[in-house]
């Protein structure tokens, strides 16, 4: 049952993504040294600046990225102008297929929702910005209440730091719920392992 | 009461810093757009290679560092060689002395504590290393259950995660309560709001 080959997590950067919710997931994974390789992807390699100011670099653009066993898609403001980007559109389409698990955080849903890969599959997304997401692709079936939904390989999180609980639901389900355990103690991380607590739903008006 | 002039927060890195350190206080303190301002340092400009993996890039180095307001030192394992560099020691002496506000994260409060800065103060610092760091300098009042420890213009967290908390904290201090609770939302971030909430200091064994 073990396997040796490193799976490889391409996160997919764009001007003005959100920071934690790349940060975030990157830590957990990134603690999974021998099991996990990390590569950082863009429409144009080099520095990508996020929505709070720092500059993160991108060794991999959309032609010669390699194959992604598992993909993060963030979200931030920038996501407004990738779900109109075709060449965005058209990569994460192209390498849903080959990939094992397809993440988005936050905002970052909606460009998994333009790239047609969500229709008919239940997915969520950030609280505050609930409305313009869900409206990108009616196709979709909207989970209102949620920190995260699973629906097969593709894995959607609501706002921000939501993508931490997220990851370490996706690592347990690729190394086992005990590696979630370990990576939230040494992170000292408060893990919501329950995938419908989401009072942010209600404090945005979405539930009653 | 109301101040024109935005905050400079100064983020110090150095190779094999922890991502979650860094960027769970960025993504809190960049959501105050318009009251701080966001600057990256390191010994030398360029990109920094992250524990990680991912490389973020410094626009400042130790000679043109603007004037910050704000410093926020993380952890990572690249603090056993920066405990023993003169170099990020003497920055750190130097321009905490006109900081309102110096923050570590997880084990960047062993720099703050080589660089002299913590003597005869209250401090606290990642669980999990926490022997480590607390040896590098006994005149430390060493605070072994907390999430985050304030003493005047210092400030210091517990591993990791805590550092999120710990942001929000200072944000009240400096922008009111009701700010922090704004940003926590917007974040959707269970915020912790009690300092001396710390599971992970009986966890490791500190106390009983």
């Amino acid at each position: 049952m073990t396997e040796s080959r490193p799976r490889r997590l391409g996160v997919v950067l764009f001007p003005e993504f959100e920071l934690l919710d790349v940060f975030g997931p990157l830590e957990m994974f990134g603690m999974l040294k021998d099991a996990v390789d990390i590569v950082v992807v863009a429409e144009r390699k080099g520095p990508v600046t996020s929505a709070q100011g720092p500059q993160v670099v991108a060794h991999h653009d959309f032609d010669d990225a390699p194959r992604l066993d598992l993909i993060l898609v963030p979200g931030g403001f920038g996501t407004r102008d990738e779900a109109e980007n075709p060449r965005m559109l058209d990569f994460l389409a192209r390498r849903a297929g080959d990939a094992e698990v397809v993440m988005s955080v936050c905002t970052g849903t909606a460009l998994l929702a333009c790239a047609g890969l969500l229709d008919g599959k239940r997915a969520t997304t950030n609280k505050m910005f609930f409305g313009w997401v869900a409206g990108q692709r009616p196709q979709v079936e909207w989970v209102k209440e949620a920190r995260w939904v699973e629906d097969g390989k593709l894995v959607t999180s609501s706002g921000v730091s939501a993508g931490i609980d997220m990851s370490l639901a996706v690592i347990a389900r690729l190394f086992g719920a005990q590696m979630s355990e370990n990576l939230a103690v040494a992170a000292e991380y408060d893990w919501h392992r329950d995938s419908t607590w989401d009072p942010f739903a209600r404090i945005h008006g979405l539930v009653s």
